[in-house]
């Protein structure tokens, strides 16, 4: 049997695939006739909560046909081992290899959110649970966020630079970082990166000292941005990045340096009351739309005069994550 | 585009939809073929428990051939502000516009259950969060029980009442509050004091001092009986109340006098023994029938010997939110 | 009306109705086909946590065509009394008698996982939930694993054992105690101990003193193993009942005599380290296959080298709870 073909992260997509699920994603978005993934039920596995990807990838599957089961950790089942090796007379009852082999021969397919240990961002970067899922899964596993990556989302973003810039290469993205209480992982970031460059797009990454991106991710990304013919400038100022900008991308994240310790991280954060995206910001940009992966906080992050006016994407992205992953599902599961 | 047809309280429905649904839902009962929600997906949203609701509202979808997804805000997802303008630093990470802009991107209509604050019956009963759902979706809200409004439960009281009494006018129902440790809020009664009043119904409601309804709600219902030539009394005493009633409604509510404050409310509560329905109450009505929303306490509210006799509806009232909710969703979807 | 057909212990089964259900079993296993529950809606009610049980159970109702309600005591609803006659004054505002009328109004069939009380076996052995669900429903009640039984899981057990021995009678299977810090119910063991034994096998069940099965089942069993041709030996130590056998069922079960006195049962356990599968049990047996209903607690329950090596039965188990599943709900549901 030929490896199945998880999604972990963009990476596992060629440029041509890539490409194809964009062009399906923009077809199906005009007419979701003729496609059916009839008889054929997906798997979602939340170790963490979700609003967007769920309703999103849930409904995605209904339109094509098929069913899902959804199964949340805190109230259906249980912790899962993810160490190889181990005597299991710890908490987890099962392990992650026996839970996935189990459930490939249930689902046509596996959607995984696993939770972040958030101790130890050495630790966490390994991605250990989503890729003991990838090894032990006889069928397509799909990463739903992990710590590092986000490709559901990335391929949402896509679709919706594409629309709204046509042609990429040489467009100008500002990826800024925005001041939260609650930071994400720089996993949407991280996917993002990597899916504009190879896209050939020039991205102007702002943020603070000290919430500097994965050393590795970042590596891959100016490898890719040499690639691809786009360019890449990170750590610079807020205005600086913005400045003629076509599209701005707000996002908060952890700071690696403080990660694991929520304490020391919050007294950093409140000095930083400049990093948040208003009309003023906007008007530096190149007739600039502002761009956000949701779920946001109003007036912290970004304005509501920017969120309600005219330059906001964030819903035609929030939409375009049903329509690409129609089309990714379409293609995983029908190739 | 038209503003969608919101389900909030009964008012939402004109005279003529209301009929049109009790009739479609009293023949869907007999036969439910020939009707499609095929290719639908309705969001239910639960931000706090359900039994009958969730089971039937599934049901209704599944057997008209659509897609429901179910997210559980204690489980599968987050807080939501429901607060305009603000600076969201507190704990909800999303606000409810955000979320119902996007939800309606994903789903053809969203049913919603409320929590309640639980502290103050003035700020309760402004509805804020359905209304907010209401005012952001662009696909029909439909309200799974608010503080203010339970309009599923009134349509199928109308159906139950309808096919227990045949013509509804001047027919007599008893509105009885009984005792129970964990009191709902007015909700039903509201709902249900409304639909059999534009019946024409005569309506008699007992309760203990302190046990009123909502001022507001009172005041349209005496408008309604006006209109429709039904009649409404309140506050009497229970056997008055149910004297020569077809009809014996039992339910629970909160006394809004010592909303927010549990202690001394059960303490209210704990000398109000006398209220409850036996067969000695039901025989003073004229071979009077017991309804009621479910759940119920069995031997507290009403006694075992009611609930499992012959004049018992309660589980014709529960199959009624079934046939209901197949009329009302075929008529706000497919009109 | 006929009483419904529930499927509370694999005893409410006819032996032609088992052997029905589980050659359709195979024959589901090389092509589902032609079969469907189109229109037909299961409810599925969890009162503890599941992995393998809910996601082949909605997984083999949607390769039927048709539809699962998914409720979550948990998250979803709330505690329900099982007590008859009782003054419903305490926790719960429910009583099982009405849940189970309503949600028959509903579903074509309900799957019902109660939880123990975990206190006196004396008490969980009267299985009062799964009981009161099959008294009070009007549709088929399904037990998806009760203190006393677990039916469908012996249902795929004993597939499993058609498929890797051929004709069952006076095969070999050895039941063996394995620890574990969290024990199950000896559900399990129990409607395996009477199916294979209604199949005429040779059971061996090998535990420490102190780990008997529950008196009157093991008393029903030694009758089964007359009326069969079988035999059943019980108490033996572990290298005895496994010499010679064909299959190695494994299985961590609860002490009756410590049951609800979870201190004294962990210090009573930590002393039976002796108690676990590895090679060289395995090497015992003739040509044994291992089987075991997981989860599984690797490394403590059974080896990584037994349970990833050759003689590993484990998916194929877990496997044929999905095709048994299926022929088990066209059986009842369509006949």
């Amino acid at each position: 049997m030929d490896a199945p073909a998880h999604l972990i992260r963009l990476g596992n997509l060629s440029q041509e695939r890539l490409q194809q699920i964009l062009e399906l994603a923009l077809r199906l978005k005009q007419d979701a006739a003729g496609l059916s993934l009839t008889g054929h039920t997906l798997g979602m596995l939340f170790f963490r909560g979700s609003l967007r990807t769920r309703a999103s990838f849930e409904t995605a599957v209904h339109q094509l046909g098929g069913h899902t089961v959804n199964l949340t950790a805190t109230s259906d089942f249980w912790e899962l081992e993810v160490r190889e090796g181990t005597v299991m007379d710890g908490r987890a009852p099962e392990h992650i290899r026996d839970a996935a082999a189990v459930l490939s021969r249930y689902f046509d397919a596996l959607a995984i959110r696993p939770a972040p240990g958030g101790r130890s961002w050495a630790a966490d970067r390994q991605d250990a649970q989503i890729r003991s899922w990838a090894d032990h899964a006889d069928v397509p596993v799909i990463n739903m966020e992990s710590v590092l990556w986000h490709p559901l989302q990335a391929l949402a973003d896509l679709m919706t630079l594409r629309e709204t810039l046509g042609e990429l290469p040489k467009k100008r993205i500002a990826i800024v970082w925005v001041r939260s209480p609650e930071p994400a992982s720089p996993s949407v970031v991280h996917s993002l990166l990597h899916g504009s460059l190879r896209c050939g797009m020039n991205v102007a990454v702002a943020h603070p000292p000290g919430f500097e991106l994965d050393p590795e991710v970042l590596s891959e990304a100016h490898e890719l941005a040499s690639a691809s013919g786009g360019e890449l400038q990170t750590g610079l100022p807020l205005e600086q990045a913005v400045e003629g900008a076509h599209v701005l991308y707000a996002r908060s994240w952890h700071s690696l340096e403080t990660y694991g310790n929520p304490t020391l991280a919050a007294s950093h954060r409140s000095r930083l009351t400049e990093w948040h995206v208003d009309e003023r910001l906007m008007a530096l940009g190149s007739e600039a739309r502002l761009m956000h992966a949701m779920p946001i906080r109003r007036n912290l992050e970004v304005s509501d005069a920017v969120l309600d006016g005219p330059r906001s994407s964030i819903l035609q992205q929030a939409e375009n994550r049903l329509h690409t992953q129609k089309a990714l599902l379409t293609t995983l599961l029908r190739d």
